[in-house]
């Protein structure tokens, strides 16, 4: 992916970025992150390894960058009808995705080389984002709903804490229960 | 510190344990993490680097280690009298604790040096054996309850998690509207 002539620098600093990301996954895959380097990434991906320092800093803070592009959702959470099965479906679906190997890989990654806090500020965006457009249906139809920092706190931290800190108890149960409770039920 | 002579196994394990851990703490204040190295640890421990290889891994796991220890409470919580008033001063220097400059870092490297989880799941165990401590005492006062788990749920995963990925909003305030809606209230 080397950029064309007469690409505007955002153009061709967004195939940059896109370059190195698809670079390191597909290496991740290939030869596993123990083995992964700059200038591997770099070879792979057709541009310098000054490049890749300049704009990511080191691997760490690389690895961090990928792994919070995987864990940006790439759609709106089902409309399933009502608050509670929207809810309920998304809930199981982020517990499924962030305690699986990868998922834990990624949280990792995403928290390891993000000295700033930027990154983790990043996945948490995109909980939210995602519980806003369940709440912002759960408002067109006139159905009552907590707001999104409650299910933040109901929903989203027990379940990631559990998943970085308490393993065990994790499953569609647990998380239909936190739903309920959140929701007003005991 | 050096083994004394006779020095059973244990003791003199646990001896290089006390050394290492006290090494890295000095030279964390002296150098700096980003100077830390094996090499510099194991001198100043008076072991070989080998020693600590061999007993820790490598530098990101001592770390972890070190950091677990540092988060590991010196006393019970405080007893107040009343189930309210125990869990609101614990949350509250639970809080103040993990929210530290240094208690930040030390999550970090707990988190970030540890491949199997053991380390946060030391963490996450010593919030659960406070919050035990709390609840046997409220049991012996005959007051009604939550159990751990729902604690563990609605009052230190909230907290944890923003710490990691949702800053801001973290007060006394937040904290003891944590502890209200744990107890019932909403």
């Amino acid at each position: 992916m080397s950029p064309r002539p007469m690409a505007r620098p955002g153009g061709r600093s967004a195939r940059v970025q896109e370059a190195v990301h698809t670079a390191v996954r597909d290496l991740l895959r290939e030869v596993g992150r123990d083995a992964l380097t700059v200038p591997l990434v770099a070879a792979r991906a057709g541009v310098t390894p000054s490049t890749v320092y300049r704009r990511w800093g080191d691997l760490r803070e690389l690895l961090s960058d990928v792994a919070v592009e995987h864990l940006r959702p790439d759609a709106d959470p089902a409309d399933l009808g009502s608050l509670r099965a929207d809810l309920d479906a998304w809930a199981e679906q982020f517990l499924d995705e962030m305690a699986s190997p990868a998922g834990r890989a990624y949280i990792r990654d995403a928290l390891l080389g993000d000295p700033d806090g930027d990154n983790a500020g990043r996945c948490s965006a995109y909980a939210a984002q995602q519980i806003e457009a369940i709440l912002n249906r759960a408002a067109r139809r006139g159905e009552p709903a907590p707001d999104t920092e409650t299910l933040i706190d109901r929903v989203v931290a027990p379940v990631m804490y559990r998943i970085l800190f308490r393993p065990g108890h994790l499953d569609a149960t647990y998380v239909h229960g936190l739903v309920t409770h959140a929701l007003g039920g005991r």
